[in-house]
């Protein structure tokens, strides 16, 4: 980790609260959208950071009207109880997210499982970091949401109308295995930033990641043209289920999404899908040899990662690995580029450097 | 299909049915396990029609007590309106799950989403049937369970631990697309039959679906030991979150389910997840240019098979092509020998044999 240094939370979390206040977000939202950020960063996902953040709320968000900073999320009529619709007039997806969360987790203590539909949001960049939240506090969590670009091509075909459309999963399996497992990937084999960098090193893609202009596969990063899905048809119908929450709960074609060009009539926000589920509402009480369910859970994780399969992990296991990393090191961890960004803004916004160690 | 030769529901119904009531099974289970052998049949399933379930009893089931004949199925308390928990006592799958769908379907109505989770079953063979059951019905539906035996091995490690731990998901979208989208996988690369298919053809496996008994990489079926996950890390975790709702509800070691050795205080059975919801329950109602919901989905679908994606496929096609050819041919298609086989069972139950046209 020699290529990092330390920067303290408190200083990260006032510079991009107030990046955020600068750009007209309400403090609650810029708060939420600091909170993601610094918890991306404490857990390695540095593809998800706050310089990443404002970039995208930049290109995509508060500059040109795809995001507006102080929206108010409108909870829909709804005659079902264990579920919500909200529509997020194009809100922080960030303050969005964490709120449907809070919102999920009170609904599935009442009926066990609960869900949120959002219509017209802003993307809320990590999905990872809300179900790892609602996992902390003990429950199963559940979020995918469509992507702002169709950079994917669906299995058999050849043009990219599909988003890398992720999926999240948190399992509050702390109690059993010291850290809660977390699944999220996007449904491409890489993502785009992936094939730029492999571009820069002059190396190749693996196969079956991506097309050229023509739909043909190919391993050369300088004739990428779009993605493929991950592990053929299965990764696709993974894509594929995103659209479709999307299409049954408000958003509109693929292949104008985040953009302004195109048919006017047409949406071109985010929806995004969450539900949670208390771990109660799922045992049956009856585990082998008198163990609780978390004991169980235990049971059969060590049963998986035994036999020979030591070297095996626990998804969400690099993301534990960095966050203790960076509780011990006190702080956020970034490389000397990413600071020297961070105290750009911090200049451009009046604000003191920051520290780093 | 010149290859395949027809048999009447009616007659195909009355033998399967015969066949679990020769086992001791209830009127109502033998006719939920023909249902389910008969559906799976008309849609092209080959791998799970009534030969390969009665087989599997056989094998796995009424005959060595791995399934209880006439078993009840226990509704434990639970504190949770929206979430019901199953104790199965062993009970034939099909019967279980066509009863899990049903009774997620009263709940969705009520509060939009509602899980049932079955301890202790016998499990059910093909997942895709109950979602394209409750698709049908017009709900959105979801499946996953834990397989009999620990074939797959995790990703980077080198034993099998894991099942072949299939998802199902069932959309209701026969009014945008003309038939349900229905995808229903293993989340191991090929399926241990495949494996055996090859071998007999003397080809080999594609790169990454197996390993010899050594844990390492092979294309050729005759070292394969084990299966590998689909998609690297990604379906591993997609595989490992079956074990994890096993886990939660109440099943115990993959490594020993479906087996009578082991640690007899461990259970061996199968543990079932449904969820279904209500597609009202996801609507925002308010989709562009005045569409409703269905039209919506449908824009969207037409979305990404448009722009050359043509030969692009949606999941569920090929099953509903399997079924028109089936309805047309007015009934169910098997071959000579699948018939040969059917008219066997049909001379140990002192049945006529089939007529096939």
């Amino acid at each position: 980790m020699s290529e990092f240094q330390t920067i303290s939370r408190t200083a990260h979390d006032e510079l991009v609260t107030a990046a955020y206040r600068s750009r007209g977000y309400s403090m609650e939202e810029a708060m939420l959208g600091t909170k993601l950020a610094a918890e991306a960063a404490r857990h390695g996902i540095r593809t998800h950071h706050a310089l990443k953040a404002l970039h995208l709320d930049h290109l995509f968000g508060s500059e040109v009207g795809g995001c507006v900073p102080g929206a108010e999320i409108e909870v829909l009529p709804s005659r079902f109880p264990a579920s919500e619709v909200w529509n997020a007039n194009k809100k922080l997806g960030q303050a969005v997210a964490y709120q449907a969360i809070d919102r999920a987790i009170e609904l599935a203590d009442q009926y066990g499982i609960a869900q949120i539909s959002v219509d017209n949001s802003f993307h809320y960049l990590w999905g990872g970091g809300y179900v790892m939240d609602a996992a902390e506090r003990g429950y199963f969590a559940y979020t995918n949401c469509t992507s702002t670009l169709a950079e994917v091509v669906p299995f058999g075909g050849k043009f990219p109308t599909l988003g890398t459309n992720p999926h999240s999963w948190g399992i509050p399996s702390q109690g059993a295995n010291g850290f809660p497992i977390v699944m999220d990937w996007a449904t491409s084999t890489v993502a785009m930033g992936r094939v730029q960098a492999l571009k820069r090193e002059g190396k190749q893609l693996p196969a079956g990641a991506a097309v050229d202009k023509n739909g043909q596969p190919t391993i050369d990063p300088n004739e990428v043209s779009a993605l493929l899905p991950f592990g053929g048809h299965k990764g696709y119908g993974m894509s594929l289920l995103n659209e479709i929450f999307g299409g049954l709960i408000g958003g509109s074609l693929p292949t104008i999404r985040g953009r302004r060009c195109g048919d006017a009539e047409e949406k071109t926000t985010t929806a995004f899908y969450f539900h949670v589920i208390h771990p109660d509402a799922l045992s049956g009480n009856n585990f082998a040899k008198g163990r609780s369910q978390s004991e169980n859970l235990k049971a059969v994780l060590d049963d998986i990662l035994g036999h020979g399969n030591e070297n095996a992990m626990l998804p969400g296991q690099i993301e534990a690995k960095a966050r203790k990393a960076s509780d011990d090191a006190g702080g956020l961890l970034f490389t000397p580029a990413e600071i020297a960004e961070f105290n750009e803004l911090a200049s451009e916004l009046g604000l003191p450097a920051l520290e780093s160690k």
